[in-house]
C-alpha cells in the first residue's frame, strides 16, 4: 500500500467532512464526537430505536459499540445496522468486552448476522468473538497480544467477508488474504479510558470515505497511532493526552503521516 | 443595552451560585455541568421521570436538551417543563438536531407548548422549527447562516411569546420586537463537540438570575463567545480549546467583558 | 496509622491493575474510568440487569453511585450488590444528591440493607441518609461543613457496620470506633464536576488491594487530595484542573505522598 494513498484517506474526511451516525456507550460519547471533530468529521449520537433508521439514511457512515449496553440501544443497534445494509452504508463494529458476559456474546452474535463492513476490536476481544467458549479479556482490557489473534482474525474475516482490525502493541488489518501490520501508537495511550472506541468512531469516517475497508482501516489506524505518539511527546500522563491526541488529530500534516507512520504488508502465509 | 448591566448577569452567578437543572444529552453532561461551574452556578443533571418534578422545584431554571432522546427521557421532560411552569421558573430549550428525524420534530413541537421561556439553535434548528417540511442541518450541524434565520426567529419569538437565540458566525437574540447582534467567539469553537450544548446551560445560569431573558440570553452569549476567543488564542488545537474554554470562563473579568464584546441593537426593521 | 502503611495500598493499586466494576451516573462515567486508569487499576462500567451479575464475580470490588438513577439502573445496581456481598466482593456506595428527592432517599435505603463496605459522601448527603427528614444539600453539593457531620457518620457506621467517609474542606473517615481526619485537597476541586465520583471509584480501587475499609478508605481519599493540590499548583482554572488532576494520580510517588499528606487519627470521645 502506498503511503500517498493511505493519505488521502485522512485528507478526503478533512475535505468532505462527512456525517458519520454513531451508536456507542456512554463512556465515550464525548470522546468519540471530539475525535471525529478533530479529524474533520461531523459526528451525530442518535441511539433510540424510534429514530435510529430514519437517522442512519443521512449519514455516510455508521459505528456501532457493545461498551454499555441496555434492551433499547440493542433495539436501536440492529435496527440502524439493517438500515445501513439495505441503504449500501458501511458500518462499523466494535464489540467491547465480548468475552465479559454472555449478553455480550448474544449480541455480538446477532450484529455479527447483519454483516459490519469492518470489526475492529483487542486481541481478547477478536479471539472471544471467534470462541464462544473463550471468556477473554478482563472486563475491556484485553490480556491477550495482538499478535496471538492474527490468524483467528484472518479466519473471521474470511467467515464474514468483511474486514478484521485486531489493535493493540501491534496492530494488525486483514481482509482474509491480506495482513497489513502497523507499529505506531505509545503506551501512554492504555492509560486513557475510550481511545479504542474512539479509533473505532474514527475508522468510521475513514470509511465513509474510502469503501476499500483494508485501505481505509490501515489508513486510520495508523492516522491514530501516529497521533497518540506525537500527543506522548507532549504529555506529563495520562490527563494531557486525552487533550493533546484531540491537538494531534487535528494538526497532523501528510508530511508527519508520511515521513513517521510504520505499515508493513505481512508477506501471505 | 449597557455593557455594565450584561456584565451584571455573569457577576450575578458568581455571586448567586444558582442551582440550575439539566436534562441534557449524554455527549455534553460532562461538559453543560463543568461549564456551570466554571462560571459559578451549581449544576445538577437530574432526568428521571420518577424525580424530576420534585427537582426541579428546587431549582433556580431548568434547561432542556434533546440532542440523546429516549422514551423515558422525554416524559421527564415534560414533566420538568410544566412544573417550571407551574413554579414560575424559567426554562430553556435547546432543539438539538430537530431537522433530522420526526422524533425529534414531535418532541420539538410537544414541547413549545409548553411554553420555553428562550429556545437556543443553530440557524438550521431554528429553521426546522418554524418549517416542518424542511429537514435542515447535516445531523446535528447548521447547514444555514445565521443570518438566513433572523426574521423567522422573530416571527418564531411572536409567536412562542418567548426570546430566541440563533447563534452561530454571528449570533441574533431576540425577542420579537428587538434584535441583538454578537460578533464573538472563533472558528475553533466548532470544532469541539457539545459546546453549543454548554452554551444553553450558561444561558440556563443567566435565566435563573435575570428574569429578562432578552439581556440574560444577550450577556450569556456574549460572555461565552468572548471566552471562546481568549480560549482559542491560548489553543493550539480542539483538545487544548475545551480545556481553555473553561479557564476562560472561570477566569473572565469584568474589564475583558466590557473591553472585548461586540454586541449590536439592530435597528427594527 | 503509618504513612508508608497507607501508601502500601496506592502502591498495591498500581501493581495489581484491580479490575474494578462501576454502575455509576452519566456525567462521571468517563471521569471515573480515566481516574481509575491514572492510579493504575482496570475500570469498567457496566450496568444492565442483564450483565451486572455475571460481571462483578470478574471483578475485584464494586462502586455503586445514585447521581442519574433510573429504573433499569436501580434494579442493577441491587443485584450487583447482592451478587457482591454473596461473593464477598466489598462495595462503595455514594449516595449523590440523595437528600434532594424521595427516590433517591428510598434507593439509598434499599441499598443500604445490602451492606456497603463503604459510604462515601459530602456533609449534607451523610446527614441525609441519618434523618430522614433533612432535605440537605443544594442539588449535589454540600451546605453543611463535614465537621457537622462527624458524630452522626460515627454513628452510621455503627448502625451499619460499615465505614463511612465525609468527604469536603476536611475529611473524616470512620469504623464508628477511630476516626481519621485529612486536611488535605484545594477549594478549585469544587469547581470542577465528579470528582467526588471519581474519588468513589479510586475507593473501589483501594478496597480491592486491601480490605481494612478505614485504612484503604484513608490512603485513597488522602491521595486523591493531595493529587488535587498538585494540580492546582499547576492549574490555571477548573479546566486544567481536570487535566493535571489525571496526570498527579498518574506520577504521584510514595516520596510525595509521605512528605505532603495530612492525616491525623482524631482522640476517641
Amino acid at each position: 500500500m502506498n503511503l500517498l494513498t493511505l493519505w488521502d484517506t485522512i485528507s478526503a474526511i478533512r475535505e468532505q467532512c462527512p456525517l458519520v451516525h454513531n451508536i456507542t456507550n456512554f463512556v465515550t460519547m464525548n470522546n468519540s464526537a471530539n475525535a471525529l471533530l478533530a479529524c474533520g468529521a461531523s459526528p451525530a449520537m442518535v441511539h433510540s430505536p424510534d429514530e435510529v433508521a430514519e437517522f442512519v439514511q443521512l449519514a455516510k457512515s455508521l459505528v456501532v459499540n457493545i461498551g454499555t449496553l441496555y434492551e433499547d440501544q440493542i433495539t436501536g443497534m440492529k435496527l440502524a445496522a439493517q438500515t445501513a445494509n439495505k441503504s449500501g452504508i458501511p458500518w462499523v463494529l466494535d464489540p467491547v468486552g465480548v468475552g465479559a458476559t454472555s449478553l455480550r456474546k448474544r449480541v455480538v452474535k446477532e450484529l455479527l448476522q447483519l454483516k459490519p463492513t469492518l470489526i475492529r476490536g483487542n486481541a481478547s476481544e477478536i479471539l472471544s468473538i471467534a470462541n464462544d467458549n473463550l471468556s477473554g479479556g478482563r472486563g475491556v482490557d484485553s490480556i491477550h497480544s495482538s499478535e496471538s489473534a492474527v490468524s483467528i482474525a484472518k479466519d473471521l474475516a474470511n467467515q464474514q467477508n468483511c474486514v478484521v482490525a485486531t489493535t493493540g502493541a501491534t496492530d494488525f488489518i486483514t481482509d482474509g488474504t491480506e495482513i497489513m501490520s502497523i507499529h505506531n501508537g505509545h503506551p501512554l495511550m492504555s492509560k486513557v479510558t475510550a481511545l479504542g472506541c474512539s479509533l473505532s468512531a474514527i475508522l468510521g469516517a475513514c470509511l465513509a470515505v474510502n469503501r476499500n475497508a483494508l485501505e481505509s482501516a490501515t489508513a486510520g489506524i495508523a492516522f491514530f497511532g501516529l497521533a497518540g505518539e506525537i500527543a506522548a511527546e507532549r504529555s506529563r500522563g495520562p490527563g494531557s493526552m486525552q487533550v493533546e491526541i484531540l491537538n494531534a488529530l487535528y494538526e497532523l500534516t501528510s508530511k508527519d503521516f508520511c515521513g513517521r507512520i510504520k505499515v508493513q504488508n505481512l508477506p501471505k502465509q
